[in-house]
């Protein structure tokens, strides 16, 4: 192709460092939810997250060495105001039973944000051709939709009706 | 139920209130967003958003008269950085090819953002025995996905190519 790309590959690599931030911020955040958590699973769903998470980060650095760059975060103001609604649930429904379906909504806000944004950079990454890229790039994103969906799950199926049972 | 729900009650109205902000915010948004679009296509994916939010702000009205609360708002610390990064890809990629790209990028992310909330706020009412309210917040929640899917069908058959060919 003779066209210029530069562009969209600018746009690609601040989105990386966008997400880059977020995901930092989101494994800093994962330990106080498990802490903070009344039920064991949810508890468990959180660390099995935290994990994840590194790997992740490991990805992320991937791409950046795939688009010959450092890796490097940048403040993601959607990120941080998601976390600090997390933070306030957790001070004013600190012993409440329905502290747990707070903090699970908040970690479901997160997924959701990195569906978004690596959805986004899977397409970004084809389109540009990285292809080493959309492969690791979709591998998070999978495992972003199964999170989502296994907390879905562990609402409707504990979580929620703790909540009412008080 | 001889049990006190109050508190998942209170969770709820929280959550209703910071996706009534939300939407606010959203339809305030959508206009400026049409306007900077380069592409036809994605100025009336956004105009047509504008009308469908118009009615998911009615149907959420509707969902605190079914609580017999008054529809208020309170401050969504997350859709203010979401809608912030937006305005930040308008300002930075104003005359580049991958504007829409990005634009397009941002009401993904508003999307998931509403997604994740009206999913979280159909369980609660379904757990709380809302029935009004689980059906008019599934109705919005089908029309969210909606929109996200054919905005990923439109950046993958036009907006992305565009975005490269400049």
């Amino acid at each position: 192709m003779p066209k210029e790309p530069k562009q969209l590959d600018e746009l690609f690599h601040e989105g990386l460092k966008d997400i880059y931030f977020a995901e930092k911020k989101i494994l800093a955040a994962l330990p106080k939810m498990a802490k903070a958590a009344q039920s064991e699973e949810l508890a468990a769903a959180f660390e099995k997250h935290e994990a994840e998470t590194e790997k992740q980060v490991e990805r992320l650095e991937q791409v950046f060495e795939a688009i010959d760059k450092k890796p490097q975060g940048k403040t993601c103001p959607a990120i941080v105001g998601i976390i600090e609604e997390g933070q306030e649930i957790m001070k004013e429904y600190k012993d409440s039973p329905a502290l747990d379906a707070g903090l699970l909504a908040a970690a479901q806000a997160v997924e959701h944000y990195e569906i978004a944004r690596y959805g986004t950079l899977k397409a970004w990454a084809r389109e540009l051709g990285i292809n080493e890229a959309v492969s690791l790039l979709q591998k998070t994103l999978d495992e972003e939709v199964k999170t989502d969906e296994s907390l879905s799950e562990l609402a409707e199926d504990v979580i929620n009706q703790e909540a009412q049972a008080a």
